[in-house]
């Protein structure tokens, strides 16, 4: 992608971030409208909604030929990531707007030609906005971010996960992950995928470890965790498929493989 | 205790509070010494013992007649709770400290023949003061906290705890607390008891669950929950000690003989 024209849509997908990061703040004491959709815990609510059809109108007048995938699909059915791709959640972290009204984010990649150039995630209550384009480094507001630390061990990573990894599931013996999370130093649960990418890139969690997210939950996030020399794969080491559900690792990379041969014990 | 003198002590509190975390905020990019406790993941850095030899000083110095407990141990070696004691973590949190720079609290909680009369927890980087006076309800900054919400229902609940719950453990079957986590709507793990009771305290979660705190770890907490109509005992349903260890369960009140009825299923 030519740097001019990535940097004119980056500037504007920023703009129309922290607008509708603006529009939801204004809104956030209104009463919801809550529909849950895979399952009871799965929630969206007209915020989620109309968030995503604000990117979508403006992408559709302003780039045309551009394609979009969106959470609540209001975007393209796409088979191949052709071109330039918007790919966006609208709400990350849906349950965190509801029950608490913060630490959710927008979380907006833009990949062209299946090659991930542009990522925005924008804490929206606290106004942070992890951002970053490809080879140019990541951000979060004005602040460059650190590379990622060398020579960080095992034993001393805190690492994001949630609880039913712990429990029977369908990727890894769960008394295999009760050890793991005895093994490292510490574990948490934060609730907001995009939030666990951007707290991996800033260093302040070591790794995240998730059982199946789509395009929009990553898409951001992986850009970002790049451009400080994190990875990001599914949780058997290979590369993401980025128009279907993943397992998925971020991490150092220190601790890439440490990770994928302690859960390789106990992989289904 | 006498509600001027109390007033007097609260003011005096919160001003070395506030003094201890500008102080640490100064230097939150010092380079740190680490030391280990019980455990190679229990931490204790100079700061948690700077904070402390802080509070024990003027403490000593203004209120000779109280007695203090503190995590570091500069405070007295107590066998009762009689008289006006100070229950000090100077650093909760300590990992959150060391590893993010952030999401760690001061956490004082001031006792009076044994009941809780202020308490406050201050989460540092983020310069929030949730504080409470027993009887007078509790504030986050100026702004006071609402009554916790009724009818909460226990699979619409978040509750925080950490990972071990689900591993072997000498409280709960661990496959109940596998179950325990898929029947509520959510689980989050923060890595600081005290900022767990003030988000108890502002509803966020709807309760928080934890095997084995020291008073330091709670006192504050305990008050400022009380003032929002929050219950805390262990996880039995019992009274706490506070010159002991405790299993922790503070939350919304409609949620307590819910999640007591559930852990005793598999209770040891």
């Amino acid at each position: 992608m030519n740097t001019d024209v990535r940097n004119a849509i980056y500037n504007q997908a920023k703009e129309w971030v922290l607008e509708a990061g603006k529009n939801i703040r204004t809104k956030i004491d209104d009463p919801l409208v809550i529909d849950t959709k895979s399952n009871p815990n799965d929630l969206v609510t007209t915020m989620d909604k109309e968030t995503e059809a604000y990117f979508v109108e403006k992408i559709n007048q302003n780039y045309p030929e551009h394609f979009i995938i969106g959470e609540e699909g209001y975007g393209d059915k796409l088979t191949a990531l052709d071109g330039t791709v918007w790919i966006i959640d609208p709400i990350d972290g849906t349950m965190n707007f509801v029950h608490q009204k913060r630490n959710f984010a927008i979380s907006v990649g833009i990949y062209h030609d299946g090659i991930g150039e542009i990522g925005l995630i924008y804490d929206v209550m606290a106004d942070i906005l992890y951002h970053a384009k490809r080879t140019e480094g990541a951000y979060k507001n004005e602040n460059k971010l650190a590379p990622l630390k060398q020579n960080v061990k095992f034993d001393e990573a805190i690492i994001g996960l949630n609880h039913f990894w712990l429990c029977d599931n369908r990727l890894v013996d769960e008394k295999v992950m009760q050890q793991f999370v005895r093994n490292i130093r510490g574990s948490r649960t934060y609730g907001s995928a995009a939030l666990e990418f951007a707290y991996v890139a800033e260093g302040i969690v070591n790794g995240y470890l998730t059982m199946s997210l789509a395009p929009w939950d990553i898409a951001a996030g992986i850009v970002i965790v790049n451009e400080v020399g994190g990875v990001t794969t599914d949780i058997d080491g290979a590369k993401l498929n980025m128009l279907a559900k993943n397992s998925v690792l971020t991490c150092n990379p220190n601790l890439q493989q440490d990770i994928i041969m302690y859960l390789k014990k106990g992989r289904k």
